[in-house]
């Protein structure tokens, strides 16, 4: 089975629409879906801005949301626009961190995204995270006290460098082995590629 | 019939990727398209950068030019990587602004794109472009006068101030009445939204 890697940022909006696609298409590609929570902040601050470039450029900005309004109603998916953008999505993506090969893993990560993008909530709140997590089925006290160490805070800083090392400068951003895709309108050129590289290695 | 406005530079990328495409597609839909060249670098400058974000953002341009082949392969496209970008596109600006109406126009503004992303040739060279012309049986030098007149360049600058006051920030750009959809990749939502236009319309 064939793997497509889905970095990702939880303040990310356009990571949202790809976050709430990704496991129906990938599924109907027959392909694996790793999730990769990483920080866009530092990624960010390293080419000199210090948010958000729909914050900083704000023609750019003001067509985002009118994009975002469209590209859901498109897509079938709820959307309000968040009142304070981007959510700092740090904890969020430390609890995804801790989730990798559990059950909860992708439902965690599409409800955090709803809660941000659909109902306008703050996502940085740990009794929001806590509930999301209880809702889940999962301990959510031990994964909260677990975000907490110091192992668990340097994993998200080295998967941060690892974005970095690999080119990453914006979200969402697709793997497919060495193969990049930029931005949710690419996720199904992703997957189509990953298709072929299935079907050559099923024909070696 | 409704229209789709579909503004651009020579020099853009993904502007090449539309202007190849658009004809047939917007004739598929019944929709008549209107060619608004503009220049976008007194747009970048206003936005605070001296040439284009391709450019000045190192990651994101490496990643364009892979983007670009992989685009120009989906969409059956020839491309060569420009050896100089973004090339000076003033000159094919002003002739593509005096053609609006004529015979030539569309047939031109591929065949400007085509030099410059196809072939990697210079398309700010006058005797490029009045070839270009010749060849689509246009006097080509009486068009090339003209675009040395004054009320040629001052169209030229209007018709980018208008860009800057509709909030264009990049390119390509379309408009369908007021709706703005930016980048090749909304090409088919602004055609389905100029259809829905078409619709209610014809319904009324």
């Amino acid at each position: 089975m064939n793997i497509i890697e889905f970095w990702f940022d939880f303040g990310s909006n356009y990571s949202y629409l790809s976050m709430m696609r990704i496991r129906r298409a990938a599924a109907a590609a027959n392909l694996r879906v790793e999730l990769k929570p990483f920080m866009l902040g530092p990624i960010f601050k390293s080419l000199g801005w210090e948010t958000s470039p729909f914050v900083l450029q704000t023609l750019k900005g003001d067509y985002v949301w009118r994009d975002m309004r469209r590209q859901c109603v498109k897509y079938g998916l709820r959307w309000q626009r968040p009142s304070l953008f981007p959510r700092n999505a740090l904890l969020a993506a430390r609890i995804a961190l801790q989730g990798e090969g559990t059950s909860w893993l992708e439902d965690f990560c599409e409800q955090v995204m709803l809660v941000n993008f659909a109902d306008d909530c703050e996502v940085g709140d740990e009794a929001v995270l806590a509930g999301i997590l209880a809702g889940l089925g999962a301990d959510s006290a031990e994964i909260i006290a677990a975000t907490k160490t110091d192992a668990c805070k340097a994993a998200l800083r080295a998967r941060t460098a690892d974005a970095q090392a690999r080119g990453i400068f914006g979200a969402p951003m697709f793997f497919v082995g060495d193969e990049m895709f930029w931005g949710n309108d690419r996720l199904e050129d992703a997957i189509a590629y990953a298709k072929t590289m299935v079907t050559a290695a099923g024909a070696a």
